[in-house]
């Protein structure tokens, strides 16, 4: 049974490996973020696309949270010797990626090519494919602490600066002229289901949803998608989802989450502890509600949360 | 007194780890070719500028001959194993160098201003200076095994293709519009005197020659200018100057390499070994000739050769 995903980085990765283990992973086609994409000392860095890819290899690290497994770290090391820009860690093995991704785009190969030459490179055997070939990317408007003004690109608000600027809004840059990469459109009509990872809405999710064709498309579905929550008990699973989603009108709860996906998701899967919650999106957001453990400390766990999304999406 | 020295990679390294220690170190100005700079997975090498500053920052291989001491090759040992290209081998904390390099030219910071940052981070205490800020490709004109043309960067037919093929021609792309990096014409014209490294005549100091600015104020110099034969008995002291050298009208010997600065150098420091040829250069190219061991097996048998040279161009 052919299934997609729309997916951003880490929560994704998890939730993704569940995901291979309910169905063949041949049949998953995973539609990934590349808004926080960005051109740093001269090389194409994909963070989405990359740690889905090092998750679904499983090269991921579980303890730290980004990266390789076993990683090192000489080249930045060195280069915060000397004085380079060092604030985005780049792990030697890491590094390889984004070398093989620069020379390939330089040679005018579209990052979906790309991507699938580095995805099976890595073995990994679903489809992992950008949302579009096309350059969108993901602004902050925000205010420092002396009040002042400042237009950063996500990953400088995300990493460089620690997320610690009061967030005005947030812009998807080149989104609506976006065409999606070869592939999505089908992935996502022709599916029998639709999972949306439990990424951050505002800065995963929503940049995707931003490139009009994509979402025409699932709005087009005669249901069968899926959300799960990337809040639980009112904070995010993972990483900082509470910085951007009162900027977007969301509140951070699971409803908060679901209500990001109105009228595209036919279910959401929330976490018991958010349990109250669940009539309140029915009846608001018109979702069918699941409701179970979402926290994906093993393989195991994240392979229960996707059997439920997967069952919610069926039913 | 001021010194200044033209300088391609390892040989020049060697040798001016000798003149630093002959000479005030702030003394010595170093003019680099970048005819062999290239990008490379998105990133600017410039590899003669490396070489030169790893060895004066005293943290090159001496024992591998090129790239730094202690180096780990992680993130190309990965690139290797998802099929990027590989064929041009960089280090772990080399990459940090091209990875500072590139995210400054990015900036718009000039490669000269560049290798400023890069030398003081590292510590060199000499000015080492690209020859331009301007692109100048070293190409070389070659025949196949069978026969077919062929059009490379030097670095192409040196590294990925070992230099097999028969060369019919060396081109320096772009060095006749090549304006000399800031500095470059006042160390030439102003020094007290000017050494030719023990280089490639043709890979490294005939692209620097080549920018017309350059070997017009070497030529209105009067005198003061020695270079270092890179040929011992017919042979080349490191590299593969010999694939080049009858490419450009050179016999592959001490006076064939002295004939590549006819009417520059007023001075050729020869090995005992082609002690032989030193009538003949002295007659045909009427340079006077200095000869001693040329070998650098250490830093003080580079300064030894440092100090001929500069007691040749002095006298």
């Amino acid at each position: 049974m052919p299934v997609t995903a729309l997916a951003g980085g880490v929560g994704a990765g998890k939730f993704l490996r569940g995901v291979a283990r309910v169905i063949d992973p041949a049949d998953l086609t995973v539609v990934v973020n590349t808004g926080d994409d960005m051109v740093l000392h001269g090389l194409h860095l994909s963070p989405d696309l990359d740690s889905v890819t090092y998750w679904l290899a499983d090269v991921a690290d579980r303890e730290r949270g980004w990266g390789r497994r076993g990683e090192t770290f000489r080249a930045m090391d060195e280069l915060r010797r000397i004085g380079g820009q060092s604030w985005f860690a780049l792990g030697d093995t890491d590094l390889a990626t984004h070398l093989a991704r620069t020379e390939l785009l330089w040679q005018g190969i579209p990052l979906s090519a790309v991507t699938e030459q580095i995805t099976r490179a890595l073995q990994v055997s679903c489809r992992v494919i950008p949302m579009t070939d096309d350059r969108v990317e993901t602004r902050i408007d925000a205010v420092d602490e002396a009040g002042g003004p400042l237009d950063l690109h996500f990953q400088e608000y995300w990493v460089a600066r620690g997320a610690r600027d009061e967030v005005k809004g947030v812009r998807y840059e080149g989104a609506d002229r976006a065409v999606p990469a070869p592939g999505v459109i089908e992935a996502v009509t022709q599916a029998d289901a639709v999972l949306i990872c439990p990424s951050n809405p505002v800065a995963s999710i929503a940049p995707i949803l931003a490139v009009p064709a994509i979402a025409d498309a699932l709005r087009e579905r005669d249901g069968g998608v899926s959300g799960v929550s990337p809040i639980v008990g009112g904070a995010p699973l993972g990483g900082m989802a509470d910085r951007l989603m009162p900027s977007a009108g969301l509140e951070v709860t699971a409803l908060g989450a679901a209500s990001a996906y109105r009228g595209l998701c036919s279910g959401f899967v929330i976490d018991e502890r958010d349990a109250a919650l669940s009539s309140r999106i029915e009846s608001d957001l018109r979702m069918r509600v699941a409701v179970t453990d979402t926290v994906m400390t093993d393989d195991a766990a994240a392979e229960r949360v996707a059997r439920t999304a997967l069952e919610l999406a069926a039913g």
